[in-house]
């Protein structure tokens, strides 16, 4: 379904940038839980962070390096999320970057820390920090394998991609890491992900790319609205490429933006495929619609529902529920008009049910990619929304992950 | 923890109403799946319907019926709910308000229809109209119990009751009987709530006292938005008890609205008791809102997140779900003025996780009955939500529930 290719090198496909993951001590299971991104050459920096009104204190951290525009290094752990943890928790999520910074001879607003796992319990800062002064020594060309490791938890996999473009007859690369699997709303400190590439451009519009690729990526995933509180997607650029600086929304700004769009898609892909207890892969297409936010909001609607996706979950082509939703979502549709598709058979058409396959439609429900589209005749706005089913495991998994 | 008083009576505890339930052959189960609610004195109409785009034919149907502001009967049937039917289905509606009204000697326009089930199928008319031709000689003043059972789809317990307040020294009933068990978000043909009493009361003010009551009762059950085809609420009063007539915003009417409103919690908490594969009835108290609304979006929040149900479900004080979703509610909060309570338990002070009493507190998990309390300290508006957990049982219904 994926491209793997150099997907193993992740953040350390791009020039400059070398990475570490190791095991300090703060999952309970004894597993990698620390890691480190790192480029010499100082990077431009964006990032987009959660928008959930208890923001995590790295959260609140990270903004502020964020508005520097530039940055050296990203440090982050697993097991504990540092969230809901007051004063102390913003000591320690500064002190997690003053401590990385010493050991890499940046400066502490260069860093950014991200930390995901359980709320409300303090970060050990006596492992972290023997943590940190060990990965500083791992970092390496091919450590990105075992930093995407490290940042996981409910995760049954490892997220990374890579990609590249030419500009100005220059090869950029872009890598990037990730994590997240609460896929129905998201869990705890969901979503972490990190970019790298050598592209040249200035803060300015790395920010608008980042932001931009996120719209479409990573709050296409039922995610949006009902962000955790340590959600972050951070970008580091360092240059390395030798491309002519982008500075302006020039051609080679639209190409660096496409492209960037293209690697958060396929990491929020990654995250739906990987949600708790997902057996398939589902995308929602509304086409059709007025405008993007209504189009967004019905792909939502029915992405989010859960008797769509136990639906899928047990192979039922139960198109009720998917136009029940399409009918409660909070955006214009008419029953005549309104067509939906599994796949690629017509099962609702214009306000009845329609005659079709049921051999054929049988397969398409049987596979592990399903794709639901929603033509609603009323305009020319389109979005894509992508999902898992909701299984026996998902309750499992959330049942029993205890506090 | 329901008052059971007189519940078997449902629909016919108050004065001159009759009812039956039937087998009429629709359900695939052989069960009962026709019911009649009947009262000869005409009596005052109002009713409340799905706000779903995707609306039903008999509710199509039901609110030219409601627009007259009489009425004399309601017919139900179970196994089919008669949406997504286009013009044959809208005929079939007709047709089944004709032929009970042909019956009962009443017109067309004085009876309400019902329908649930599957949707995108056309009513078995045949087996029908035979069905309606039966139950008339059915009807009697102990027919409300196999009414309710006629009704029931996935629902695994009977959903009655019944109450009364004397107004002008007459002694006034009420009496219901619903159907619905799709608690996360409502199954297709979810809720069918039929209320019955002997009030005197005009049209006006009986649908104001319905539109109120249903508010605050079924439209907090995290069903609000998310409404099915043929959610319907509809009530007749008879004027059987001799009350002055209510006919202006007085305060027999106060009364009888505080009254209905107290019916239909009930019913509405019925509903979520017994949501798809439930084992506990979670309530959800938002205080200290600035207004209403606000209040309702962060309990409907609380109440409709996956991971805060499955935590009950596992019987796990995750504290930081709950807080998570009082954070990405679309409404204001600062987690510094926040305190949140499972039972009489403080979980979250201000901020921080709050030091309780951990045995105590897996006492308040294990209760059948759990009470949630959100306290924001921004206000004095609040607003309560009713939910279930959300278990493995839920999977399975829905993921079995093959169309």
């Amino acid at each position: 379904m994926f491209s793997e290719e150099n997907a193993k090198l992740g953040v350390t496909y791009p020039k400059g940038f070398t990475a570490a993951g190791i095991k300090a001590g703060i999952k309970k299971s004894g597993n990698l839980d620390l890691a480190l991104i790192y480029t010499k050459k100082e990077a431009a920096l964006a990032g987009t962070f959660t928008q959930n009104k208890v923001a995590a204190a790295p959260v609140l951290y990270d903004r502020e390096v964020v508005a520097t525009g530039s940055g050296h290094a990203i440090i982050a752990n697993a097991g504990c999320a540092n969230a809901c943890t007051g004063e102390q928790g913003m000591k320690d999520a500064r002190e997690m970057a003053a401590v990385t910074a010493e050991a890499l001879g940046c400066k502490a607003d260069d860093v950014i820390v991200g930390s995901t796992g359980i709320i409300g319990v303090n970060l050990p800062m006596e492992k972290l920090t023997a943590g940190i002064k060990k990965i500083v020594g791992e970092l390496s060309e091919d450590g990105s394998d075992n930093a995407s490791r490290a940042i996981m938890t409910t995760d049954t996999k490892q997220k990374a991609c890579s990609g590249s473009l030419t500009l100005g007859g220059k090869e950029v690369r872009f890598g990037a890491i990730c994590k997240g699997s609460g896929m129905i709303r998201p869990n705890m400190a969901t979503m972490l992900c990190y970019i790298t590439t050598d592209a040249a451009i200035t803060a300015e519009m790395l920010q608008k790319a980042v932001s931009n690729a996120v719209e479409y990526s990573f709050n296409m995933v039922s995610v949006d609205g009902d962000m955790s509180t340590n959600d972050s997607c951070v970008c580091l650029a360092n240059g390395e490429a030798g491309n002519p600086l982008i500075d302006s929304d020039n051609d080679d700004y639209k190409a660096f933006a496409a492209k960037l769009k293209e690697i958060c898609i396929g990491m929020a892909m990654r995250m739906a495929d990987d949600g708790e207890g997902a057996t398939k892969l589902i995308t929602v297409n509304v086409e059709g619609a007025q405008n993007f936010a209504e189009a967004k909001k019905t792909a939502m609607s029915v992405a989010q529902s859960p008797l769509v996706k136990t639906a899928f979950f047990g192979e039922d082509p139960n198109w009720g529920r998917v136009i029940c939703a399409v009918g409660y979502a909070d955006a214009p549709m008419v029953p005549e008009k309104t067509v939906v598709s599994f796949g690629d058979v017509v099962v609702f058409d214009k306000g009845l049910g329609a005659k079709f396959d049921e051999e054929h439609l049988r397969q398409v429900m049987e596979q592990h990619d399903i794709t639901v589209t929603v033509e609603l005749g009323l305009g020319e706005a389109e979005a894509t929304v992508w999902t898992c089913d909701f299984s026996y495991e998902y309750v499992k998994i959330n049942g029993e992950y205890h506090t």
